[in-house]
């Protein structure tokens, strides 16, 4: 029934080298907790007396509309979870109403997440290889799979220490593949995969420039996620972004990194209405919701909590809790006085 | 000998049922917690040398004379305590000295409740169904009656989120009614059976313009119940309202809601006099009682330590337990060196 | 060798009777744990390159040299912490060259306190009778047996809520009596026999006119004990006090008070410098000391390390507690880089 | 893999004396856990799109070269962690390409600290002896034996009171000298040895002066350790200080003391550059010696890790702590945006 309750059951199925994966943090965890408390410390103030007898909970996000403002979160290797992986999780984001994000580390091929649920709306997340034509061709061939914009992460030129990973020796199971390339993982000597395959393919010399470089190769808008400063954000737009997501990667790369709830008013006001503001890292209530839409979010991401969908029930375990979440914001909503999202402004929070 | 150990005593002696109903708050019962943490958190400032001999509790709210500023706060099915329910808080406010609030959703009739103390104030709690008629006659039988007062609940458009009602499927036991209109609720297959009557039956599409018409139609004052903000408040106040709650349902509605604490000042200042403010919300000890006047409240209603006497001790539990606040409240004033609830003011707090 | 040592081995000691009236505080405690933490929460910004080769400590109050600026803090009852009780606290406190403080309320007669430690300095604390004949005796006699000042205790017009006592019902041990009196306590039946004698003979409505009254009487400086405001402060000052002690009563009578560290500078300011202001509460370390002189004390006072010295080792267990404690001080003081008590100042203190 | 697991393996293979000895700070170790939490709290906020395809971690100390700015803080008695002691981490910091510091305290003697590593840099720690002669000559066999810089340590003037060498009974094991001097430890009846060294043979009459003192008689630049308030910074740059060490020893010495990470920026400011800035105190993780640069120090020195990686694999234990550190520097400057240490600036930190 609740976001918690469904943590729990995917832990009891989950082998320990995937929940390790999935709910690690960088070093000592500290952003990973932070991200969830962040949210639950801000206090809300709500309206009386509004007729609430119809909310709604939907909106467009670039344009798209969505049943909430709640979308996937790109996460890489989602056959860990489940056997229909990132398939099962687009055909529940279908259902839910809501936008796919495949990720470049997936474990079904970008045009197979696309045949899944050919309808609904979906968004690549890009990992610039330092073999840009490895990049330049996964975009193009995102854009002919009709994947409408590119979520550009930037928050990885190096991996964060996942000591979870490091300990379990992290790999994928036997018969996974890196499905956007067809290749398994590097093989290494003890140590994470991952770690190996981000320091041997991945590109650390990333600059703004390749904003630009992204939506020219594949003619898709760009939203540039892992921003976490005012500064950036506006460097972001001024380089042709089409959105920011304000972002700590879940809490798995910098430890001690702000909380994302605390810095997304920076952002938003930073980016002064010039494009889109999305925001993941610790989003588990309605509530939750509200307050990033209050702090001035388009929509928030997430990203464990449709993997524990995903494992307890597949395509219908993702749809379920969006489900969850939605009945969870139209309820939140309804206190706090508001009938649509757009009514939901700062004044609804305290301090 | 004081509340905590009236909460233990009645905690061993409810069902898992009513023991659920009475105790949870919504969500992740954060606003349940701070609210009485609000409360601890405010640090006094005594003053000595102050002749004390003879320390004076007792005041009046909307011009009723009370013996401490302290009320019965509205709360539902009260025969899930005791046999006696309704009926016996009504006789231990009389006993203590106070205002007893029915509740819409009682398991007593308003007029059996009069019935049993019937030379003792009594206020109406009104939850406003879709039907308006059946509103309007409950509020009119209200005033036949005797109830001098309507507090009209404002923060309850949809049910919060109780998990331990959904977990244990709350239902009233049989043989008890909603006695206000001679009904049971709603059966349903599993959760909550009060989350399916609010659905069905209560509107959710209230106004400020319903204090008006609450008011017409019952010719009684209006205090509104559920106000977190001034300019909500100020607003109240402008249509008509006779009085305002602070309160957040005792953080059984929307979770991460300011504590009621925090927030009184704010309403108070909104509201300059014109009005009086109540609030309800964690108070727990004799210097709970005094904090919140100092803030500007007029008094304070206190709904779980109500069902705690009622389930130990009847009516006379009920009594007991305003005895042990008013002696609390007169000892606390003793030692902040004032003689009168008029005295208390906010100077006696820190910051 | 150090106090929370000796806090464990005195309580391994003391009937449960006896521990429960020593440790405990009003209601839920919480400025009695506050008290201790106030102190450990005020940062210490120490100098160096001072030559701290000779660190003196002493120092005088109202006049009177001591060795240290720690005094013996009244406490009542103390021949239930060890047989020779009062008599030995005063010649453990002659020996460590600091003033005695005999309670009203003691189990060894003024007269038997002076004469156990005849040539060393002492004060009288005063509780204040309705019979006034009766406190006038005792100060008289006070005076006559040498006492140089009295401690009027101004916070306990009425008891605290000491949940310990009501639990322990506590009474006086067999053949202990209100030796100032000659008196055993009222009896009473289940309850706490302390807050029988304080409702029937302590004196409610005590005003500042008491000071004058007091110094008239006795012929002795007065100081008030009790204060937790600077105008209050002022008062007493205006009223011919020779001094103040910021104090809550070791957190017993009104709880959620605040802690004296919080609100010593305040209290200093509005006495600028006009009398003495001494402090007391959760003084554990020599630190502690450090803090309450560079906040602007005279000296602090100390009352359950006291009885925690005296149930270890009588006289010398009184005598040694002094002794930790002025090493303590002494260390803190070459660590922080004065040599005096007079160049601790409010610079060492962050923030 | 981190300074954690280092701890703990150290800790299984520690006598308790050595434990006790490296591990425990002084009264309630207050600042010893606030200096580790202090870095902790301070939040990242990290710039995107840098190229950091190349991370230089190398600075300068001083005019030295270093490859990472984190340097060898000094600390006594190594002797009791492994048995090749000052020379193992002498030869473990030349591997790491950073700076050992010598101590006083040494169970190696400073020529044979020189002569484990004779092309690395290394500095000598001093306590000055009140026998200044004593003191003297160690510095000049310091100048002859290639030190290049004296780090004065000021925070000692008498030994903080550490609980666990109490309760130990704290002494050198047998066969350990003090090998400056050729002498073992008084010994003592019960007690810490080194309190009692401290207690006989240090001077705690130091002042500004000695630093010029120092300077002269070793011709030899001196930095000042153990200052943590930023007017004592400037006098010991007017006297002559080559650099100024924030630090409160460890928490060793005063509890209660402010945490360094608290007070770094109040030194560098004062500072105002005319000098360089270290730090020392809970720094265990890269993320810590990004904050500690963006507040403006130099490098950071690092003690009890020393210890750690000295205990599980002498000279290579030691290289290898530094090997992680400088591993998490790196990835944390990646992460920050950051190619070099001089580009890391307090617009990297929240507030």
């Amino acid at each position: 029934v609740d976001l918690d309750a469904l943590e729990a059951a995917a832990r009891g199925l989950l082998t320990e080298n995937a929940w390790g994966y999935y709910s690690s943090g960088a070093d000592d965890e500290l952003t990973l907790a932070e991200n969830v408390v962040a949210w639950r410390r801000v206090r809300l103030r709500p309206r009386v007396l509004r007729d609430v007898s119809v909310i709604d909970t939907s909106t467009s996000v670039l344009g798209i509309p969505v049943r909430l403002p709640v979308l996937v979160a790109p996460s890489a290797y989602q056959r860990m979870a489940h056997d229909d992986g990132e398939r099962a999780t687009a055909r529940g984001a279908a259902a839910a109403g809501t936008v796919m994000c495949a990720a470049t580390l997936a474990t079904v091929s970008l045009e197979d997440v696309a045949a899944a649920a050919p309808d609904a709306p979906r968004w690549m997340q890009v990992y610039v290889s330092r073999d840009r034509g490895v990049t330049a061709e996964m975009v193009r061939r995102a854009a002919a799979a009709g994947y409408s914009a590119l979520i550009f992460t930037v928050d990885l030129p190096v991996l964060g220490n996942r000591r979870a990973d490091e300990r379990n020796a992290f790999a994928l199971p036997a018969g996974r593949l890196m499905a956007n390339f067809g290749a398994a993982h590097p093989s290494v000597e003890g140590g994470s995969a991952l770690a190996e395959h981000v320091r041997t393919d991945l590109d650390p010399a990333l600059t703004y420039d390749d904003i630009g470089w992204l939506r020219e190769v594949s003619g898709l808008p760009v939203l540039v996620k892992g921003v976490l400063r005012g500064d950036d954000a506006r460097a972001c737009v001024d380089a042709g972004a089409a959105g920011v997501v304000v972002s700590n990667h879940g809490g798995r790369q910098l430890d001690t990194a702000v909380a994302t709830a605390d810095v997304l008013a920076e952002v938003v006001d930073a980016v002064a209405g010039d494009v889109e503001v999305l925001v993941d890292g610790g989003v588990r209530r309605g509530t939750d919701v509200v307050k990033a839409l209050a702090l001035g979010a388009r929509a928030v991401l997430v990203g464990r909590p449709v993997l524990w969908g995903l494992a307890v029930g597949g395509d219908k375990g993702v749809a379920e809790m969006f489900e969850v979440l939605r009945d969870e914001l139209a309820r939140a909503m309804a206190l706090c006085g508001v009938r649509t999202v757009g009514e939901i402004s700062r004044d609804l929070l305290a301090r």
